[in-house]
C-alpha cells in the first residue's frame, strides 16, 4: 500500500500518475487542507507539518510514502528520512534525474513555487547529477490560484505565463522542469510559449516512473482495493477539485482529525 | 490598547486606518501566517483558528479586539461574542453601513474571497439595514494573490478585474464594497473599470471610523506607546510585506508559540 501526502488536491497528479504505472497497488492520499499552501509556509512549519501527515501515514500501514507536495520534498524529505523507518520518496530527484538526461544544451529551467526556489533544493539537485548544468530557478507563484481558478486558458493567464517564462526564453533552456503538482494543468500554455524543441519534465510522470521497481522491493504484489483520501479540512471541498485532477470519481473522502 | 488579528498581513490595512482614526492607542496585532489564507477553509477551521487567537490577544491584555480578517468576521463573530467578554468588533457590519449611506440607487456589489461569500453574511447584513437593497455578491479568489505579487498595476490584473466586475457593471450598482483586507490595494484600478460614479467602501476605513466612539467607553485614554506584532510563522516574511502595507517600518515580530 503506498501513502502519498500533499498540502492539498494538488498531490492527485502524483496519485493519478502512479494509478497509472503501476494500477494494482492501492494507495492512501492525505491532504493536509486545513494548513494550506505550503509554499509560502516558513521551512521548520513546512517540517512540522510533514512529521505530522508521515506519523498519519504510518498509522494507516503503508508501506511506502510518496511526498506528492514540491516545497515539503524540498524542504522536509532528508529529516524524514533519518526520522522514519518506512522509505520516503520525494518528487523532486526522479524530475531532475529526467531533465539531466533530456536536455542536450545542459540548460535547464525549474518552475516552481517560491518556497521550493528559495530553498535551491532542485537547483542543488540538478549540480549534483550534472556539474556543467546551467540551471534557471524561477518561482511562479501566481500558477497554483490561477489553475486552482479554472484560468488555464485565460489571456491573464498567458499573460502571467509570458512574464514568468522571459528568463527561460532569454537564457535559451532546452529542458523545463514543472516543479509542482498543479503545473501539470499549465503545460500546454508553457509549451506553447516556449515552443515545441523544448522538452517539459512532468514531476509527477517521472516521480510514478521511479516509484516501480521500489514497490516490487518493499511492498511485493497486492490485491487491488479501493483508495482512501483523508483530508484534515472540510472533505467536500477536496472532492470537486480532486475528480477534476484525478479524472475519475472520488467516492468517499474522510476526516483525519 | 486594541488588538487585532488577521490571517496574516492584511489586516495592516485595517491597523493603518486605526492608527490614523485614533493615533494615541497601542496595538497588538496578531498574523495567523502559520494557518493563512482563510478564505479557503472550513467554517469550523475558521473559528477554531479565530477562538485560538482571540485567546492570545486577551493574554495580551487588550481593551477590545477587531477581527480585520472579513472571513473570520463572517464566519466566527458571533461565536466568539458568546465565548468571550472583551468587546470584539468585525470589519462587516461597519462597511455595510456606510454602504447602505452611500448608495443613491440601491444597487451594492460585494467585492470578497470564496469563504465570505459563500457565507452570506454580507448579503444578509445588507437586507437587514435595507430590505430593498439589490445585493451583487462577487467572489474574487485572483486578487489576494495578485496583490501579494505586487502585479497591482498589470495588465493581467486588469483582465481579471474585467472579467470579476463584469457582472458588478451589468447590474448597474452604484456602490461596491471592498470585502478583504487587500482589496484596497486594488481600488485604483477597481475605480478606472467601474467608473468614477461608483462609491468604492473601503472596509478598514469604515471600521477605524466605528471604533473610535467604542474606544472612548471601553479604553479611556492611554499614553502613546509601540505598538506590538505577533506571528506565528517566520517573523521576518512578515514584516517584508507587512512595512509595504503599513507605509511605517515595523521594528519588531515576535513569534507567538
Amino acid at each position: 500500500m503506498i501513502g502519498i501526502f500533499d498540502s492539498g488536491v494538488g498531490g492527485l497528479t502524483v496519485m493519478r500518475a502512479i494509478t497509472r504505472a503501476i494500477p494494482h497497488v492501492p494507495i492512501v492520499y492525505f491532504g493536509d487542507t486545513a494548513r494550506l499552501p505550503y509554499g509560502d509556509k516558513s521551512p521548520e512549519a513546512i517540517r512540522q507539518y510533514s512529521r505530522e501527515n508521515t506519523q498519519f501515514l504510518v498509522q494507516q500501514n503503508v508501506g511506502i510514502i510518496v511526498i506528492a507536495c514540491h516545497t515539503a520534498s524540498a524542504l522536509a524529505l532528508h529529516v524524514l528520512k533519518q526520522e522514519f523507518k518506512v522509505p520516503i520518496v520525494g518528487v523532486i530527484d526522479p524530475a531532475v534525474c529526467q531533465a539531466v538526461a533530456a536536455t542536450r544544451n545542459g540548460r535547464i529551467a525549474v518552475l516552481a513555487t517560491r518556497g521550493t526556489i528559495a530553498s535551491g533544493v532542485y537547483q542543488k539537485a540538478l549540480l549534483q547529477q550534472s556539474a556543467s548544468a546551467h540551471v534557471v530557478p524561477i518561482a511562479c507563484p501566481l500558477f497554483v490560484p490561477l489553475v486552482e481558478e479554472r484560468l488555464e486558458n485565460h489571456e491573464a493567464t498567458r499573460l502571467i505565463v509570458r512574464d514568468y517564462l522571459a528568463l527561460a526564453k532569454c537564457e535559451r533552456v532546452d529542458t523545463v522542469i514543472l516543479g509542482c503538482t498543479h503545473y501539470p494543468l499549465l503545460a500546454a500554455m508553457i509549451q506553447r510559449e516556449l515552443g515545441e524543441d523544448v522538452v517539459l519534465v512532468d514531476s509527477a510522470e517521472a516521480c510514478a516512473r521511479q516509484l516501480g521497481p521500489l514497490m516490487s522491493q518493499t511492498c511485493g504484489i497486492e490485491h487491488p482495493t479501493a483508495h482512501r483520501f483523508f483530508v484534515s479540512d472540510d472533505p467536500d471541498r477536496f472532492r470537486v477539485m480532486g475528480e477534476r485532477i484525478l479524472g475519475t470519481a472520488i467516492s468517499f473522502v474522510q476526516s483525519s482529525n
